[in-house]
């Protein structure tokens, strides 16, 4: 489709996959993203790992329209994302001549040591354009389509409101929703007629079970309000004929 | 390193790429994985479509010991992922002569019509071995080194259950945490040194902020449990005598 905007998440860090940190920048940034009418298409979630990271990055940035990275661009050793995008790009790395000068003084007006590892974050590869921390200070970049936040999801918010309006936007999926109290299996047969009926209407079934009650939500997503509209409509009045007593649980 | 047992978790849906839903499997995974001394090093979320969960599978698969797929089991169209598992393994798919009784006197019994959309839930990959559901009935499966589990959190934890004593158990890593109110950017240099003594013990620092006050929780992780604690020490009593008040934060 022509106006279809593609996105690509890689969130970096061991503590992601050691278990120790529940991630919440995905979900983020997927709803957002998801207003801006750009589709998140895949998320990978890797180690603080130079070959893994420059992997990652090379081959996801050839294949959607924009890449977003969070993790590893502070201060410490195992922050090595801005040195592995470097090298994904082949371009260098050096301070940069606006970035150096604000850290250095707002280190040391905020009484802190400007030492070699605070102001590694003001190294920012060459050709990259810079992305506004408004929460911390220290920026992240953007170089071609790549997006380079920080992992702490208030900063990395933070820059991604920032670097939005760069973005290119697409037709906005949206999305309705039907809550009932039908197990997936009842309304699965005719919801699969319903999506053949609607093949540009997404259909998608989620079981939900809650203090010993069970149902389903079924979430119905497409670009074409009228499309989703009528889909809606006869998903509903499916679901209510087969006794589900449906209700509607659209959220926005 | 020979005793290195390593995997890789695959979260397939839709919903959680759209950021509808916030997944909680993979941290599951990664902490019992961990538990039984298997590395998880990579993750992919990937959309409910045939063909990219193809490719991550077989990819996957020959690069890590265990792979292990949430997600898209379920009765309804938009689980495709028995479909495409068997397809990855160039498997046929066919009703499981054990599941397809068990399941259909299950529904009978319990008021619900044995119609296709449930039955699905019966066929299983030839060659694959069941995975009991003691939740719901409806088993996952393994074929060779990749485990499909459901999507449903509480049915995907007690299928990893039932499953994990089939899994080789690698040398734990163990970890210590240190809590500290330095900023990364305190601590950093000194940090990195103790790195460099301790190459066998991963040293990562996470920055926190809580109500205005903010600090780094560094934590230590080793097979070693004598290289750990020398370095905790060592990290502790730097973390000391920059005056960053740490106290020690090992969960277990």
């Amino acid at each position: 489709m022509a106006d279809e905007i593609t996105a690509a998440v890689i969130l970096i860090g061991n503590e992601i996959l050691s278990g120790r940190t529940q991630d919440v920048n995905l979900s983020f940034l997927a709803g957002r993203l998801n207003e801006l009418g750009i589709q998140v298409k895949e998320a990978r979630i890797i180690s603080d790992n130079e070959i893994e990271i420059v992997d990652a990055v090379n081959f996801l940035r050839t294949r959607y329209d924009y890449i977003f990275t969070t993790g590893g661009i502070g201060p410490t050793h195992d922050d090595i994302t801005t040195d592995s995008v470097a090298k994904a790009f082949g371009v260098g790395l050096n301070y940069h001549p606006k970035v150096y000068p604000i850290l250095k003084s707002y280190f040391e007006e905020n009484g802190y040591d400007a030492n070699e590892a605070r102001m590694r974050m003001a190294r920012i590869p060459d050709t990259a354009t810079l992305i506004d921390n408004s929460v911390s200070l220290a920026p992240g970049f953007q170089i071609e389509n790549v997006f380079v936040l920080a992992g702490v999801p208030k900063i990395a918010q933070a820059m991604f409101d920032g670097a939005s309006k760069r973005l290119r936007r697409g037709a906005k999926i949206l999305s309705r929703s039907i809550r009932c109290h039908s197990g997936e299996g009842t309304v699965a047969e005719a919801l699969k007629a319903l999506q053949m009926t609607f093949p540009d209407v997404d259909m998608g079934s989620y079981p939900w079970s809650e203090n010993g009650v069970y149902g389903t939500t079924l979430v119905l997503r497409s670009k074409d309000s009228s499309l989703l509209n009528s889909a809606y409509d006869l998903v509903f009045e499916m679901v209510s004929s087969l006794g589900g007593t449906p209700s509607d649980e659209t959220s926005s």
